[in-house]
């Protein structure tokens, strides 16, 4: 499939792509997981940022109507599927809009690989490796909302993206904030990087309750509104263990100097401590929206619909320090990462394999911590978590973790 | 007098000196107000920072013994004393040492010009201005902890750091977590800029128990342990009017954009938001070795003595707004910032005699505000307000209003 005739891309340093104000050019921008929940926070930003940004090319996991949906309102000229059978639906929808359409992983490689100034990369989970690997190989600036890409294969992504210039920009809450508070900061001058954790539905509950705690309750969170996938893991706090995972690739901060602190009103994402007693902190209404349009516009600014926090109307900002024996995964997750080499990647990846038994209900809350601590153990035992110097090895071990899981629910 | 036979200055850019970590040659810093209580935090950081800097020459005020000792402590090689009524203080107490000392405000003007790579600007009021502004003049990076150098000259006190390529690095609290905060981005991005204010002593008091409060009252700062005119400024909240002021010439954001709020943990110290929601916010543990140590090392950082705050420990931090009703000095503070020409100039000269006038038992804290008041709108009747271009303007109106404030004393 040839590519779009788009204008060539103009090399601006290290893969930084920005659009001044008023200029003619709209930034082009390639849409992965446009049909998820960070996907349509996305549109909405660009939606509402009048012209400032064209969509080139979106792509989306199994839902087809959804996907031509969503291509036709950003007006891309490219939609990708994942799962060929929602393949039909796609077209359908799409039918008459002389919008292109292909399905199939390598489809949602080829939109990654579009010419574009910018690609989002929020397909959620293990699917979003390949394309957001590939973007990064081709020297593309990357907007990271995908974790598994750097839980995954961090080592490998990282080196791909300092071969290629690729400029990452981290799009959760939490990096974004750190990435902000940085500032350009040499990350070797950071003695403390925390991450914040809203401590999520079950922050003050018992042990007890939390193990038979219902997938209802687990994905009530109270201040986010996200996938489910992400939920769950915000329930068990595996999703900030997966993040200072996430932090000590993007940032290059050894695990000793992450942190996380629970802080339940999730206004500070993150913060940085310098050794002079300096604490740098980045805080955001809880709203995908302002990271989104912080990448998006980047290193410009633009208008979110987000107020900044108006910390006199809160009152408080509460803090306190994270419940390693509640919340058993993240602890699990710290131990994979001061372990490193495999065991991050094995922790993902069984970690997918609980949080989907659990959303079909076929084990219960107190079972995710479990199946993720006797994966990792069976892995250590039969030596595989040494290190995935490439991606092929990380999908490697990522597939004998998560068949070790599956063989454990079984 | 001539000056010392230091090695030719090295050219860094815009005024930017600093040794890099392990460096031969110790950084040199003149040091303007050595014996009050930003000096003596200063010299606490020199100290305890191994030979990285060298301390070339002090200044003091009126205390010939003090400044002896401070000499003798940092091994300066210069000391001089704005009083001369010291003079002989100093000099017994430097007897033997070898170091050269003077005394008259052109000496302190002498000393902030020795050769160094930093001038330290801590003298407490107008009398801080000559010195700071000739160190400024000749290209001198400047850590400015005196906050009438902007207040009362910040047009002309700007012009000059600009025509000289001078670095100016806020050492106060709230606009040293601001520069950090900010991390080199454009002011224009900046949507609003917010200053901290620990709410002082009276916080919780009524305006009637407020406008009888006793000198010990006042002095009772929760937070800060500071000299006694800062003290009372932080009562009235004074001093954060005085800081809007100041941030408006360090950072030349509008008037429109600077805002305060009350938090009485003083922990986050200032806040910038953009227009996508992000909010940085620069925190430290109340203590000036945190801001006076950045300035000292930037762009490097040493260990201050004190650790970045404990949020976890901490618990809460909290927020309210700031109460104008109560605290008219604010008020009238924010009105002279929008007002600007001479109204600033005026207000911390008129603030300075009615805070003297408090401190000797002659006035009550609630006539504070009623002397800066009067006197502004004596001046504004009079036509004394208008915009002061240089410093010699700029001084003219402040003792112009110093008199005006004298005389309502009478």
């Amino acid at each position: 499939m040839t590519h779009s005739f788009a204008p060539p891309r103009l090399e601006r340093g290290a893969g930084i792509a920005a659009t001044p104000v008023g200029a003619v050019e709209p930034k082009r921008l390639v849409l992965l997981g446009a049909t998820g929940s960070v996907g349509r926070s996305c549109a909405q930003v660009v939606a509402d940022s009048a012209g400032r940004f064209r969509v080139v090319a979106v792509a989306g996991g199994r839902d087809g109507a959804a996907l031509a949906r969503s291509a036709l309102a950003l007006g891309a000229s490219f939609a990708a599927l994942a799962d060929p059978a929602g393949y039909a639906e796609l077209k359908a929808g799409i039918a008459g809009s002389g919008i292109e359409a292909a399905a199939g992983p390598e489809a949602v490689v080829e939109a990654a690989l579009r010419e574009a100034d910018l690609v989002v990369s929020a397909i959620v989970g293990a699917a979003g490796l390949a394309p957001t690997y590939a973007a990064i190989s081709a020297g593309r600036a990357v907007a990271l909302a995908n974790k598994e890409t750097l839980v995954c294969a961090g080592e490998a992504v990282m080196a791909a993206a300092r071969r290629a210039g690729a400029r990452l920009l981290p799009m959760d809450s939490e990096h974004n904030a750190i990435f902000q508070a940085m500032g350009g900061r040499d990350p070797a001058t950071i003695v403390k990087m925390t991450i914040t954790a809203s401590g999520g539905p079950f922050r003050e509950w018992s042990a007890e309750r939390i193990a038979a705690a219902t997938r209802a309750e687990a994905l009530a969170h109270p201040n986010w509104a996200m996938g489910p996938k992400i939920t769950i893991d915000s329930a068990s706090l595996m999703n900030k263990g997966l993040e200072l995972i996430e932090a000590h690739h993007l940032f290059g901060v050894p695990a000793q100097r992450l942190a996380v602190v629970v802080h339940p009103q999730s206004i500070v994402h993150g913060l940085i401590a310098f050794a002079d007693g300096s604490l740098i902190a980045g805080m955001a209404s809880p709203d995908m929206r302002t990271p989104i349009a912080h990448c998006l516009a980047y290193p410009e600014r633009i208008v979110s619909g987000v107020a900044a926090p108006d910390l006199a109307a809160l009152g408080a900002l509460t803090f306190e320090q994270a419940d390693l024996a509640r919340f058993p995964a993240l602890g699990l997750a710290i131990e994979a990462l001061r372990e490193g080499g495999g065991a991050p990647t094995a922790l993902n990846a069984a970690n997918e394999v609980a949080v989907a038994a659990f959303l079909d209900a076929r084990i219960g809350f107190g079972a995710l911590s479990r199946i993720v601590e006797r994966t990792l153990e069976a892995m250590r035992a039969a030596g595989e978590t040494s290190a995935p110097t490439t991606v092929a090895q990380a999908l490697a071990i990522h597939h004998i973790a998560r068949d070790r899981a599956l063989a454990l629910l079984a």
